[in-house]
């Protein structure tokens, strides 16, 4: 996670001979506010609480070294080859398995193997997105989802969410004003499960009626699923998918139930949508890698894969106790969600507190978080600020909130002083919410 | 290579209802004419000189499932973990090394590693390109990037080439008309050795002057070069990067001197281009895969690279030998390209043939091309088609061109009774040229 793009002393001053070239696009493209951080939150002396590295250390890697190394004698002329651009059938077949825990309907064919579910999002946003067109997404949402709508010139609405994660009847006077102003809505971007950065889940007795108003709407829902199998009770949810399949783009990756490192997620659409995704993902890489899918193909096959989600579970259920058990001894003025699955927090501040601003002093103090901002498209959130609890070790993660319970108390000496200063009124998850403190 | 994306029967007629929310640039996204071949071609009775897959089967398997393993055992947390947008800097060291074959003058820094060089022709094209900009591509050009230029609603014009690739003068008028319709030139898009599908080589007295040309244009040049280690002879060409570093994004890639299963390429741009590069990949996908990455890193510390690129030279030109003395023995009535490297030779048919037109009946005699027209953007290049002498061993090359040889004999003699019928004046690589039959 080193930052080797830091321009270095005096390279930032050079003059750009192709600045006039550029697409409109790239002006768009921004350096977020998370890859910022990698270089001073890779530190060792930092504890981080800003990234979304899973803990993979406890993976089986002495059997997945040797599967590998037989895949490779046993059918390496077929792993180093191309592929075809909608991914291998026997991992497709194979995703569909791990869907069907999930309630996801869906056939081999409907499935695009992608290079992450980062490259999903990015040929989903491609496919439907003109410049200032409407995509509805939930407030918070994914930093790396704005990133991609932002990279099309697309117009991000958010919606709000408490506890139990999209609230409908807001989606549905959202949805509601959009179309009166006559400006069509391409698709609502939510993450039922576990949600990054907010930490809540779509409650059940509301997954029906999210479907029914974006189809009464007449809007694609983009389901993007990465922590779904990762709820501490070993539950889970019913996919927006399977309510609705003609309704809904499905997202999934195996860089979290898995590992990261081989670049493997995928998308489920509807039969044309799916013709259309094949296109932009041939476009975009020709196919993806044949090496990383017959990877995770033999570590499927020939690893306890239900068992090591079951060991994440437990692993990431210590760190969010450790988390939220040191916000509660170090930082109460503060109020968080209280995640049942997944790798993250989402942490109120004390009323006049700027996350962002906070920032420098976090750092000094040596502990890295992201600013809530970041995680919108309007500049909301600086009251607020995600804590990831998926990286550190428990005693680590404790450290760390102690560190920033310092940095806070010193804000707030600072904020009594000075007073409220510039931060206006604080968005973000509504409150009060049953499982929020 | 399964054609897993035919609809299959009755699909196709399925209403999709998401036809109307479509972004522009979908319309432009079609099925290549490659891809639709892949479902044939790959039927083990049909002798595919159709697609470009490197023949990986002499790759030292077993060393490289060994080195992969210990790869896993001794650093799988980092394998299998997230890495930087930029790549690995240890692989881009390597890359380095690799690309001072062919003079490329670069840092570590200012290379980008992407998911194959399809990624990075698709950011490159992505952070230049307004619908309605205009590329200039040498006619032919590879027809993966005319997809990615199509995708971005570019205006591809093209530039012609002869026997010693692109024409500085045709270059120079191109450039000056367009200047003086006032539209700009984005970039010129350009393969100097070994051409696909041209099989032709940028002379090297010309080289100066191209770059010359395009820098008096304000032009900027993307230099795509995955098959300039595969000189049959060993020599290199300086690539057009080193000639003028500031001027040049060039494109390079394991795929073809190593393997392409892993997708690992690259891109090396000037400064800030490069900045642009790394915003566009991580809103792509995120980091290239680590997994891929450190193979790449491991083959290229432990195995012999650079005597696996003259096995494959020799290997290479082998079949390349076996290609055209089929086609001086068995269709002499047709002229073609004398490829000094790479994978193709371009063949011109006989007056009045229509490749396009002749292929299901080359199907039908169990042999596979690809039709010249898919490598223009404009519907030129029917009279020619591109012939891969990559993957088939020499036998079946020979017996592959036999069997071409009977379709177009057919199509003479249909030609003969019925007039030259509806194929117009037949463009394409410019005749008459010394290395040309």
């Amino acid at each position: 996670m080193a930052d080797r793009t830091d321009p270095g002393p005096g390279r930032g001053t050079r003059l750009d001979r192709w600045h006039s070239s550029y697409a409109d696009r790239a002006h768009g493209m921004r350096s977020s506010e998370i890859r910022a951080l990698f270089a001073v939150a890779s530190r060792p002396e930092v504890v981080s609480l800003a990234g979304g590295m899973p803990y993979i250390a406890g993976l089986p890697m002495g059997t997945i070294a040797e599967a590998t190394e037989r895949l490779l004698r046993e059918r390496g002329a077929q792993a180093l080859q191309y592929g075809s651009g909608q991914g291998e059938p026997e991992l497709r077949d194979l995703i569909i398995e791990v869907m069907d825990l999930e309630g996801v309907e869906a056939h081999p064919d409907d499935v695009v193997v992608t290079t992450g579910s980062q490259q999903a999002l990015d040929i989903v946003t491609r496919i439907f997105i003109n410049p200032g067109d409407v995509i509805v997404a939930e407030a918070p949402s994914y930093v790396g989802a704005l990133g991609v709508f932002r990279s099309y010139q697309a117009h991000v609405v958010h919606a709000p969410m408490d506890s139990g994660g999209l609230i409908p009847e807001s989606l549905d006077e959202t949805l509601g004003a959009l179309r009166r102003t006559g400006r069509p809505v391409k698709f609502l971007y939510t993450v039922p499960n576990f949600h990054n950065p907010a930490g809540v889940t779509l409650a059940a007795d509301r997954r029906g009626r999210i479907v029914e108003i974006a189809a009464r709407h007449g809007v694609l829902i983009l389901e993007d699923n990465p922590y779904g199998l990762l709820g501490f009770d070993g539950d889970t949810q019913p996919s927006l998918q399977g309510l609705n399949p003609e309704g809904v783009v499905y997202l999934g990756s195996f860089s979290k139930t898995f590992a990261p490192g081989y670049r493997v997620g995928w998308a489920v659409a509807p039969h044309a949508v799916r013709e259309r995704l094949v296109l932009a993902t041939e476009s975009s890489i020709l196919c993806p890698s044949m090496m990383a899918q017959l990877s995770v193909t033999t570590y499927l096959n020939t690893c306890d894969w239900r068992g090591q989600i079951k060991v994440y579970r437990e692993l990431y259920r210590e760190r969010r106790d450790a988390a939220l058990s040191a916000l509660a001894e170090f930082i109460p003025e503060a109020s968080w969600t209280v995640p049942e699955g997944g790798f993250y927090t989402w942490v109120t501040l004390p009323d006049g507190l700027d996350a962002k601003a906070m920032l420098p002093r976090a750092i000094t103090a040596r502990v890295a978080y992201v600013p809530g901002t970041a995680f919108y498209a309007d500049g909301q959130g600086s009251g607020h600020l995600r804590l990831s609890y998926c990286y550190p070790p428990p005693e680590r993660i404790r450290e760390g909130v102690r560190r920033l319970a310092g940095v806070v108390s010193g804000e707030r000496e600072l904020v009594e002083i000075f007073g409220t200063g510039s931060t206006g009124p604080i968005p973000g998850i509504q409150s009060p919410a049953p499982n929020q403190r």
